[in-house]
């Protein structure tokens, strides 16, 4: 599942795509015309475009999805509404499980915490923000002066248009775009399938295909207690799409790494990947632990257990991309063929010849520095636990706001404060007993990490075992009452110095450590970076031309390609399924879980169209984060939705590839035939299509 | 479960119990009498001793067992026989899953490659072992004198004996013992139940208590086509124990830690416990997966995920251990104690005084070394993988046996051929699907922990991924047919050398780099260990007084406690469970996986007597390798059968604690009510009480 892991995103980078191939996530603002013209004969005009951008949303559960209906109505997964589902779930209600419809709209079922963004302007401000350093200034206070800049810009967008902004950092630092958002928090939930519809063949089957999963939540967007009417959404399709159709994916991908270096890449294989499947193995393992122990502990850990199975598996599929000589290979031979270029000339040898060693150099703190970072939680200080978020954001926000906008920390400037507090005071329900699991298992992952007799780790246990260092923190805390946190935060800085709650004491006490690492990693780690990338893009841009997309950073972009079947072992691997693969895969499988099938799914056999497609597969270039997207024929209407990437597509992350790597998507009638015969929610159904002429 | 993770002992130490505690794993030629009268006014005489020492059994597979029966019958765990059900089983006829039973001698079935000792005689050897080092040499070549001495005394008692001979190292080199066992090797199988009744509660349950397991398995031995009369079986005891009675347990605890230093603990702590983990953690995770795939492929990948599992879960409660500072600075608080007596004097400070820096220089190469030890899959290069492990031992073997017998690898040494060629030539099945799961696993670890550019595992790897290496290997390897392993075998050195199979290719490009890691080890970690620790033992004595148990080291020890409950979290744990509980926690779980039962005990629950006892806990110092072993009377008489311990248990690696420790046994009542009421065996129960006059 193509859901992106909550992680900081710390590089953009670029590259040129090949020619023959549907490679690329593209600007909305920069589309690929060219090839579309070339090799589809299709030229999306300035309003097709417009009406896509402004019909497609990101959701702050890290995914994507659209907005299908004149009222307001937003398509996305099931898995990227996990989030939510769990949240409005109790003991004996488990609407992540079993699914939820509300046949009217005074039943739609308001969500605690999800922000919804629509990307409304994009302005190029890569001025702005280049002036504010000047040549005088080393790396580290260049940076400092553009990051100062991005926040007073921010500040003024925000203030002039009321709007979300934000300014993103493309082609790492070669260009500077405002992007301002329509943000939307009054979230309804419509309906989901149960989990079982949503993910047949669980973790199994994830990441591979054929599938056969209905992996979709309806959610509706309200403003002043009514549905939206928007200005754009996307019609539904009646027809879908045919094998060899050409087809779009509009979505936010979170993170590619395609222009690495192969020292980078090394990284990446030698520290990150398996560090980052380290953390993963043993959170699995301890929440199948937990899941364990009783239904209830089962349910509330569920979307944990989830997250890090798909995390898991994408990982594992990374790793064994990177392992491939084949894929590294041909890194080393694109990276040998720029160095010739870049070195075969005197001039260019100036302007960028030491690029790859600001980047090698980078790899060398980052490597040393790599089990802080992960024992303090990555740069944000997040351990893994709801209780442990929101005292760092208590013990931050309020030392923050003491300082000018300017100089914050840059998830504290002003302009961020709205989305930060909507968080902070969520009502969502927090569980003392994964609050205990969580905390313990990343003291213990500390404590792996760095060695039981590290000073950080000493700081974190404060003489206790992990155990019960982690039961004294949460039996202690009360965060889990909203009114306590907005207390504090209102309170400020000195309401925080003197509260005497244990988690907060805990936040404070690693505060000066994370920021400390923090500092170093943007000096030694981002900055030479990102001056390495920018020498690399340009000499890049020298040698292939302009016609470049940026990597992913987790904003709008535009995908293309074909719907098309590919070889596997020796066997031909057909675009779409059917719904009667579904009952054939369940009977293979003797309905063992996860291959059983809901009661409704069985009730519903005979009424069912078996022949209606159900998955199919595309050659669109998406990653995590295009979870949800919608997927668009030439006409931008819906023919399906984005929910996951077959095996072969996870090594997107560092490069692409259309021989065998697919993009999979539900079918768009696959959808209208359940919601009508399956889930008795054929009001949806009519909604969807009531669009059309 | 007490099951022994195969893994090579390194150390086997000494330390002296506290007398007001049931503590230590106790020589049979070195009773703990003094404490049994102290504590509990009883004298094993030394007929009590014999009789109990010839009536219990090493099992190859890693545990321990008891004969029970005029007739050869022998009583272990179903755990400790899983690895011979699974072997047994075929994809129709699940053994390990469902049980089996025997009703007459002719249908009892031969297991493959099990091998049960019977310790007929000790005799000690430490002046011959002693007197091969003359003070003028190294420590290594006087490591390498003893060794040769072992392996003649060995040879020269096996060819006097006909009996396998083995000399143990015990107080870490203060003495050398000769050990002669009875070897029987046709051994069949009679009765073991259902999984789910040997390990209900699953992974959930295992290591806690209250339990209600029937965690046993009934073999025979066969001597000559016929049953074995044995001289000496334990009798049945028909009334059981109760709170407060003398027990003892006599079988082969693994491996234990007391007395290591704390340089050493912290060595456990920091690399080795946590590489251990995430070892175990990596493989559930893709056993989990593996299993998913198919039912055929959950069956023959079964065992290998409880392993898996248990060792997981025992670390999981060390690592806890021994990151509470309590027990950390309880043992600091010894080592202090030990320090300022050496070092309180000049004359002892001379002798022993620089005992803790040699055990931590080798500390030092150990930790190193700890990747590429892990890497070559520890000093055996055991892979995890059958094929491997048989390759491995025809490219080791067929060397070895070019030199003399003195000169070789321990484990191929005379003494040890008829074994290996026991275990090399076994008919067990072997599955090419499961093989690239292990490979292919055991070569993604490698590039984990040495990085993907690293020189062996290139050489590992061969220009190929992981998967591609591992399906490679595999599909190419003839050993799966037992007769061209013979032909290799036989065809010795020049035979293997021109041997064009994969997997015979394979470990020969690996063994000279195992080798020399070897010898690195032994000359840089073991030697000097043994040094420091033979003098920390000497000065012990010196302090402390000669009684004293060694640490553990797989062979036969007694050890003794009282039938007894404990407190946890302010609730009394009482005793003994009955099979009531067994139906209740069913119920209170739902009866779903693992908590769920076989139809049998479905059936049977109106006939078992509900308040026979099931399980019970005792005081008794027990620890991986203690699976199988009889719980016993003053008598001598069976009450009980180990087959775990509770989870505040797991640390008594590394120190022996009474309070909430406790070992957990199946209550002989059970087993006989079982065997009559659910499974139809009464004739099992009656071969077992019909010892009874």
């Amino acid at each position: 599942m193509r859901r992106l892991e909550p992680v900081l995103i710390l590089a953009a980078l670029l590259f040129s795509p090949r020619a023959d191939a549907d490679e690329g996530m593209w600007l909305f603002n920069r589309p690929p015309s060219k090839q579309l013209k070339d090799r589809y004969g299709f030229e999306p005009g300035k309003e097709w475009l417009e009406h896509v951008q402004k019909s497609c949303l990101r959701v702050s559960t890290g995914g994507s999805g659209s907005i299908v209906s004149a009222d307001g109505l937003v398509m996305t997964n099931h898995h990227v509404a996990s989030d939510i589902l769990a949240k409005l779930s109790t003991k004996d209600n488990d609407l992540l499980a079993r699914g939820f419809f509300a046949p009217t709209r005074a039943e739609e079922a308001k969500c605690p915490d999800v922000e919804l963004l629509v990307l409304w302007n994009i302005e190029d401000v890569t001025e702005r923000v280049m002036g504010a350093a000047v040549p005088s200034m080393s790396t580290a206070e260049a940076q400092g002066a553009r990051r100062k800049m991005m926040a007073a810009i921010e500040q003024e967008s925000k203030e002039k248009s009321g709007m979300q902004s934000e300014v993103v950092t493309l082609y790492q630092g070669g260009r500077y775009h405002l992007y301002q958002y329509k943000r939307f928090t009054d979230i309804r939930l419509v309906f989901a399938p149960d989990k079982q519809a949503a993910f047949f063949g669980g973790d199994n089957d994830n990441f591979e295909y054929p599938r056969y999963c209905l992996d979709v939540t309806f959610l509706r967007i309200y403003e002043n207690d009514r549905p939206l009417r928007p200005d754009h959404f996307l019609k539904w399709s009646r027809k879908g799409c045919l094998e060899g159709d050409l087809v779009f994916v509009a979505g936010h991908p979170g993170r590619t790494e395609r222009l690495f270096t192969n020292d980078h890449l090394e990284f990446l294989r030698d520290v990150q990947y398996p560090m980052s499947l380290l953390r993963l193995w043993r959170r699995e393992v301890q929440l199948a632990t937990f899941r364990g122990r009783s239904e209830e502990w089962a349910r509330i850990a569920e979307d944990d257990f989830f997250g890090v199975q798909n995390s898991r598996k994408a990982y594992t599929g990374l790793m064994a991309g990177i392992l491939d000589p084949a894929i590294m290979n041909e890194k080393a031979q694109a990276e040998r063929r720029l160095k010739a270029f870049v070195w075969g000339d005197g001039e260019r040898t100036a302007k960028w010849g030491d690029a790859w060693d600001r980047v090698a150099d980078s790899q060398k703190t980052a490597t040393e520095q790599y089990e802080r970072f992960l024992a303090l939680g990555r740069l944000g200080l997040a351990l893994g636990s709801d209780l442990c978020g929101i005292a760092k954001d208590l013990v931050r926000a309020t030392a923050e706001k003491e300082k000018p906008n300017t100089e914050r920390l840059r998830e504290y400037i002003d302009a961020n404060l709205e989305t930060l507090e909507f968080q902070l005071f969520s009502p969502a329900p927090i569980y003392p007993e994964l609050e205990v699991d969580r905390i313990e298992s990343h003291l213990s992952f500390m404590a792996e990490l760095l060695g039981g007799g590290h000073e950080l780790l000493k700081l974190a246990l404060a003489g206790r075992s992990p155990r019960a260092r982690a039961e004294e923190l949460v039996s202690g805390c009360t965060l889990t009452e909203v009114e306590n946190r907005r207390k504090l935060y209102e309170g400020g800085k000195s309401a925080v110095d003197t509260c005497s709650d244990p988690m907060i004491r805990f936040m404070k006490s690693l505060d000066p450590e994370a920021r400390a690492l923090r500092k170093l990693w943007e000096d030694k780690v981002d900055s030479p970076q990102r001056e390495g990338y920018a020498k690399l893009a340009a000499a890049k841009f020298a040698l292939e031309g302009e016609n470049v997309y940026p990597d992913a950073t987790f904003t709008l972009r535009l995908a293309y390609g074909t719907v098309k079947g590919y070889e596997e072992n020796g066997q031909k691997v057909a675009p779409f399924t059917a719904i009667a693969g579904l009952y054939e895969r369940c009977e293979q499988r003797n309905g063992v879980f996860p291959f059983n099938l809901d009661p409704r799914w069985v009730s519903a056999r005979s009424k069912l169209h078996q022949d209606t497609p159900f998955n199919f597969v595309h050659t669109c270039d998406i990653i995590g984060g295009n979870s949800g997207s919608p997927t668009i024929d030439k006409k931008g209407e819906v023919v399906g939705l984005i929910f996951d990437g077959n095996i072969q597509s996870l090594v997107l992350d560092i490069c692409y590839t259309d021989v065998q790597s697919r993009a999979v998507s539900v079918d768009s009638r696959a959808l209208i035939e359940a919601l009508r015969n399956v889930y008795g929610a054929g009001v949806i159904a009519e909604e969807l299509l009531g669009s059309q002429p």
